[in-house]
């Protein structure tokens, strides 16, 4: 049936995507259609005044570390002017963790797909504590941020050239075959990253002192690969864009308002309903009410078949997001209802190395009622203040529900 | 009663032991009685005429290595004539994968057990292909030996210094968590000791080139790991040793001739029976009937809890070694009837988080005839070839019964 052939290449497309980092370097340079006024965010379209805590509080930092303000309140005035512009990640081929702020001077990661020749890209991560992209901008937050683009960067894009560039299908592969899911439990990934780089980065930095610390904030942070496998993902789900009739999903993301999602056969079009809140564990101190909305472009890795839909590959996540190793076996074995392909390329070795679920069709969403699990961390709702937990959380079914409709309604069946 | 006491005494030495890597020292200079003229070697006490291939290989290959012969032909002299001594690394808190071969200018891993003062040692992993320890000696070999002694090895010492030490124990129980079993599977440990050493290899090395030369080497070498863990499972078991009344196994060692088991209520007594030869999966171009038989002081690691004991935590490695998944889960299941204890501090995510099997019991090993489960690999039985596969071996009951059987002729009951 015309359908189901038309899943099978949208979903074959991102199977076989393969992508390979490439480089690093500033977004003004690489990222299509960015601009020095142009601010990147995640999932959705979003007005200034719509936005939650957490993505204002980055708003506001990256203008300020743009250097396009000096307070919080020229920040905003800036945006309320239109000096600023504001434009989701995903209209310029990246995507970001959480808030997801992109600036023009941030240096991004470009991920080439090897077998169709799209790109994609995503920021450097900031690692844990205050940072952009939970919403925090204080000095020290932006003084990180000014040595990961000065110092770090210069040295990251000389060292993935040396190396040749790093093949990410690969690398994923690896990782969920040691404990990782690649969403919320990157520490195989980022280790295998770093075990790609360190040598380059011991022979390209100017200094014995700058490789050391370059190095020092790779093994820091145990979710440093986060985001090259986010573009990694970008990379492959976007090779299954404009099949026509596919009803496969290539994108979902959260502006911490709306969730939305893209379908093969749509084009370009977001199918949205309000965020759910995230279920978890919260660090000490904090608790469900001071959640904020679910957050972030981190759900491409759900889209593109790993992530909550890997749970099973990595059943020490549950010490993070709470449940029991059973659980994320169930999740990931629940994910295969409203699927249409297992992987080839990523799979599960306590599930016999059976392939991860890959391809989510809105037609089972919506006929089973089974919304895509998705691992996530958890912002606080006040900008500033940072993660507060970890967990997971279902998109709300009435974005797939509003996808079908318009899908029925433009193709008529 | 009496023997359960002591056995709770023995094994709870030997989880509370505490393994921390605190340097990497020439073997003349730490290991205690350690001689210019001493060749430590694998397993159970053995005689030159009767090594197996492997091992007289890596002989010959280490008295080449010293200097104290140019040929084989004056290496087999000098063993011949008593110019060199030949003794088990376990009288020396030694251990050395396959055949173990040490020589008195190899850097060896420091290990000390913070709770109980003991020390450990064993040397550095050279890698894959044709190496000393499966019984390779050609040019190659020698010369890869000694740049990893003149070069590698100063870095590695500065650079574990700098560091502060290692945290063993923390290691192998977040490994564990990783797809790894400490024995055969050490990906996720060894990227864990690249990740935690790189930042130092990089401000310790004399030139940026030689940092790199020396990550690179760290990179390459997926089983990198081994031999650090080998001796912090060294340095728990010890901790268990000369328990009065324990019936606790705290070494198994093979020779690649004997398979060989120290008893803790039993003192330095081996207790040997001819090793089995392993199964598995074989390299192309090698089978069954290549293989030497069972090799190696690395089942130090099953004695301390992991390797084949922690499978059930690495179901990828069954790709390596043969088998299924589900065969990895049970390997785990059997080996807590013939053990003691679960450990406090190795546990297995996809068991709900359950410790591993430690403290193996002669008394169940006999009573129930279950053998320990070991991942091991797999050498060629002719001198200079090399590893041909991997795969799972049980040690011969014979030894487990000779102890048992001496137990009871000392103690009585």
């Amino acid at each position: 049936m015309k359908i189901d052939r038309a899943n099978a290449e949208a979903v074959g497309r991102m199977i076989e995507a393969h992508p390979v980092l490439v480089g690093l370097r500033p977004a003004l340079e690489v990222i299509p259609g960015m601009q020095e006024d142009l601010i990147l965010h995640a999932g959705p379209p979003i007005i200034w005044e719509q936005m939650a805590g957490p993505m204002r509080g980055a708003v506001v930092g990256a203008i300020l570390f743009e250097g396009r303000a000096r307070t919080e309140a020229e920040a905003v005035a800036q945006i309320v002017s239109g000096g600023v512009r504001l434009e989701p990640c995903h209209h310029h081929q990246a995507v970001g963790p959480m808030a997801g702020v992109t600036t023009p001077s941030m240096p991004v990661y470009v991920v080439e797909n090897r077998t169709h020749g799209n790109r994609a890209f995503c920021s450097l991560n900031e690692g844990y504590g205050k940072v952009l992209r939970f919403g925090a901008f204080s000095p020290e937050v932006l003084d990180r941020l000014a040595w990961m683009r000065d110092v770090a960067a210069p040295v990251f894009s000389s060292a993935i050239e040396a190396a040749g560039g790093i093949d990410l299908r690969t690398l994923i592969a690896e990782a969920l075959q040691m404990g990782d899911e690649g969403h919320n439990r990157n520490r195989a990934a980022s280790n295998l990253l770093m075990k790609a780089l360190a040598p380059s980065v011991a022979r390209c930095a100017p200094s014995a002192e700058i490789a050391s610390s370059v190095l020092q904030f790779m093994a820091d942070n145990a979710i440093g690969a986060l985001n090259p496998i986010m573009a990694a993902c970008k990379a492959m789900a976007d090779a299954a864009q404009e099949v026509e009739d596919s009803t496969l999903v290539y994108a979902m993301a959260r502006n911490g308002t709306d969730f939305g999602i893209r379908v093969s056969g749509m084009g370009d079009r977001w199918f949205t309903a309000p965020v759910a809140v995230p279920q978890g564990l919260f660090f000490p101190g904090f608790r469900a009410e001071d959640a904020a909305g679910d957050l972030g472009d981190s759900t491409i890795t759900e889209t593109a078949g790993i992530g909550g839909f890997a749970m099973a590959a990595a059943p020490a996540i549950v010490a993070f997001v709470g449940g029991s190793p059973k659980d994320a076996t169930n999740t990931t074995l629940e994910m295969y209802e409203i699927t249409s392909a297992e992987h080839r390329y990523f799979s599960i070795p306590s599930l016999g190395f059976r392939g991860t679920p890959v391809g989510i069709d809105i037609r089972k969403v919506v006929e089973l009622g089974i919304t895509p699990r998705v691992n996530t961390g958890i912002a606080h709702r006040e900008p500033g203040i940072g993660q507060i937990g970890a967990g997971l959380v279902r998109p709300p079914l009435a974005a797939f529900e509003a996808a079908l409709v318009a899908y029925a309604e433009t193709y008529g069946y």
